[in-house]
C-alpha cells in the first residue's frame, strides 16, 4: 500500500531525521554499537521465523524485529531491511494517528484511555513514540509503559518507546519501519506520540494519516504558547483536562482554539479540523474523538486523498533520503570541509558574493560522478 | 554588511531558485544565451569603469551593471561576480521591503504613490520584482514603468522589471545581486515586488528586511483567498483601496485581519505585525505605512536582529545554493538517472522498502569525493 510516488507538490517539509543513516550504512560505517541496542543473539534468529510470527501477531516475534530495525549495526541493517521487504505487502491496512502536545498536557493518559477504549471496540492499537532529542546515553522519554498501566498488560495492545537517535540511525526512520511491522503484525490502530522538540510534529505528520494536537485549558489564552505552524498540521484540537473545576475553562479554551482555526488553512484538503474536549480521567469526549477519525478516515478513503497522501509520503521520504545521503558523500570528504571552511569565512567577511564561493568549491571538486 | 554567516536554526525555508545555475556555470555549460539578454558589447564596459559609475550614482552604469548580472553567457557570468565582489563593501545601506498581494489589489499603484512620497521625503528608491514564472520568452510582467508614470522619470527613482529566469540563472540570484548593485548606487529603499506564484513569498521574504503583505477589502472576508502561511510571512499587512464607497468595508477587513493577527505567531521576534489601511489613489494612509516601517528599522537594529537576520539570509542562501549545485552534479548523470528511475518503479510497486532503495542507488555510485 506504501507504494505509487506522487509527482504532486509536497504538502509537508520533506523529513530530515534519519538519512545520516543511510550514507554511513551505506559508506561501511560501523562506529560500534552500544550494547543497549545490539543484543547479541538478535540476529540468530531466522528472518523467515520473525516474518511468520509477525504475521501471526505473536508480539515477541515483533518486539525482536523492531530491536533488529533499531540496532545500529551494519548486519541488522541488512536483516531489517530483509524483513521490511517481506512484510511491505501485508502493510499498510491500519490508520496512523499521530499525537503531539507539550509536556504536561496529558498525553501518555490520554493514550491510557484511549488506547483502553479502542480495545474494548475491538481494535488492536499499537503505541509507539518519537522522541528526536532520545540518544543512546539518555535513553527515551516517550511511550513509557509505566504510565499507561492498563494498555500495556493487554494482550490486544503493543507498546514501544521512541527508539534511540544513534550514530546510525534517525529516529523517523527507525519509526516508519516499525509502523511497517506492526501493520503486518495485524494492528488496526498506530497511536504515534510525540513533543514539540525541534522538527518531530513535521516528521509525525509527514508519517501518519491523522494529526491530533492536545491542548489543556488556559494554556491557549490568546493561544500564547502555541507552536507557530503547528496548528495547520492538525486534523484535529484536543483539550484535555475537562474535568472538575476545569470544565468551563476547558470549554473556553476549546471555543477560542475553535475560532482561531477560522483564520487557519486545514491540513487536509475538503476536511474541516476542528477543537473538541475531553477528559483522559473520565474518559469524558474519547468517543466523539474516535467519531471524528472515523468520519475523516471514511471521508479521505472515499475521496482517494488517504491513499494519495500515503504514496506522497513515501516518495518525499525517498527522495529527501537519497539526497541526503548523496550530500554525505560531500560534506564527510576532508577536502570539502577544508574548502567549505574557507568559503564560509570569506562570505563572512564579505569579501566573496555568494554564487563566487560556490562556484569556487565546485571547481575543486573532482570531476565526479560522470 | 551582508556577510559573516549565523549559526542559529533557520527562521525561513532558505530559497530553492538560481541553484541549478551555480552547477551550470561551473560544469561550463552554456546553452547559447538568447539575444534578448546578451546584448553584443555589454562586457565591453570595463569592470573598473562600472564600479566607479555606479558608485557615483549614474543610473545608466547601474542598468548596464544589472544586465550584466542578468545575462547567462558564462564570460558575463564572471564579470558579474568580480562587479559584485568589488561593490560588497559599499552595499547594506538601505532598508529592503518585499511587498505582497495577488493581482489586483494595486501593488504597482501602491509602489507609485509610496515610491514617490519616499522620494518627497529625501529618499532614494530601487524598485525591482521576482517574477519565478517570467521566462525568456515571455518576459517579465512585474515592475512594468508604464504603470508607475511618477515614479520612473524621477531620478531619484530606479526601476527595473523581474528578470527573466533563463536557463543558467534564478530569478532569485539575479535580484540579490542586483539589490547589492543598487545600494552601491546610494539607494536607500528597496522595494521588491512579487506575487503569490509558487514560493515566490518565501523567496522574497528570505532577502528583505520588512515583509509587506497588501489585501484589499471584502477579498480578505472569513480570509478565504489568502494564501496558507503567508500571513506568517508579514511585518505588515495593507488593506488597499481604502477610498471612496470602499471606506468602510476596508476598515471591517483591516479589523478582521489585524483580529487574525492574533493567531498567528509574528515573522519578526520582538515586532508586532498589525494591519493598516490606505488608499494608494488618494495616498490616504501611506505616511503611517512609513511610520510602521521606520518603528521597525529603530527596533530591529537596536536589537540587534536587522544585522542578525541578513547574516542569516546571506549564510542560508549559500547552504542552499551549495547543495542544490552539489545535488546537480548527480542529477545530470546518465548512470544516475536510471538508477533513479528504478528505484521510484520499485518503490512504487512495494518491492523494496525505502532505504533499501537509497542504499542500492549509493551502492551504485563510483567511490567519489573521496
Amino acid at each position: 500500500m506504501i507504494d505509487r510516488p506522487d509527482t504532486r507538490k509536497p504538502e509537508w517539509t520533506p523529513p530530515d531525521a534519519g538519512a545520516e543513516f543511510a550514507s554511513r550504512v551505506v559508506s561501511g560505517v560501523n562506529p560500534g554499537a552500544s550494547p543497549k541496542t545490539v543484543k547479541s543473539g538478535i540476529s540468530s534468529v531466522d528472518t523467515g521465523v520473525l516474518v511468520a510470527g509477525i504475521l501471526a501477531g505473536n508480539r515477541t516475534m515483533l518486539a525482536r524485529a523492531i530491536t533488529i530495525i533499531e540496532s545500529n549495526s551494519l548486519k541488522h541493517f541488512e536483516q531489517g531491511q530483509e524483513l521490511i521487504r517481506q512484510l511491505l505487502p501485508r502493510s499498510g491496512k491500519s490508520i496512523r494517528i499521530g499525537i503531539t502536545g507539550t509536556p504536561g498536557v496529558g498525553k501518555s493518559t490520554f493514550i491510557e484511555a484511549f488506547g483502553t477504549w479502542l480495545i474494548s471496540k475491538g481494535f488492536k492499537v499499537a503505541v509507539l513514540a518519537v522522541d528526536p532529542s532520545s540518544t543512546l546515553s539518555r535513553g527515551s522519554i516517550l511511550g513509557d509503559k509505566t504510565r499507561m498501566e492498563k494498555l500495556s498488560v493487554d494482550p490486544r495492545s503493543f507498546i514501544r518507546p521512541s527508539p534511540s537517535g544513534g550514530v546510525l540511525g534517525g529516529v523517523a526512520r527507525k519509526t516508519r519501519e516499525t509502523i511497517i511491522l506492526c501493520e503486518a503484525a495485524g494492528y488496526d490502530v498506530i497511536l504515534i506520540e510525540t513533543v514539540g522538540v525541534g522538527q518531530s510534529e513535521t516528521t509525525v505528520r509527514s508519517m501518519v494519516d491523522f494529526f491530533l494536537l492536545m491542548q489543556i485549558a488556559g494554556a491557549g489564552d490568546e493561544l500564547q504558547g502555541i507552536k507557530k505552524g503547528i496548528m495547520e498540521l492538525a486534523d484535529l484540537v484536543v483539550v484535555n483536562k475537562a474535568d472538575g473545576d476545569n470544565v468551563s475553562r476547558a470549554e473556553l479554551t476549546r471555543a477560542e482554539l475553535k475560532n482561531a482555526l477560522h483564520y487557519i488553512r486545514h491540513a487536509t484538503p475538503g476536511w474541516t479540523t476542528t477543537a473538541l474536549s475531553c477528559s483522559a480521567l473520565s474518559s469524558a469526549g474519547i468517543p466523539e474523538i474516535w467519531t471524528q477519525i472515523s468520519k475523516f478516515s471514511t471521508l479521505t478513503q472515499s475521496s482517494g486523498y488517504f491513499e494519495e497522501r500515503r504514496h506522497a509520503q513515501t516518495s518525499q521520504w525517498f527522495e529527501a533520503l537519497l539526497n541526503e545521503a548523496l550530500l554525505a558523500r560531500y560534506y564527510s570528504d576532508q577536502n570539502f570541509i577544508t574548502e567549505l571552511k574557507h568559503a564560509r569565512e570569506a562570505i563572512s567577511k564579505g569579501e566573496v558574493p555568494v554564487v563566487m564561493a560556490v562556484s569556487r568549491i565546485l571547481d575543486s571538486l573532482k570531476p565526479c560522478p560522470d
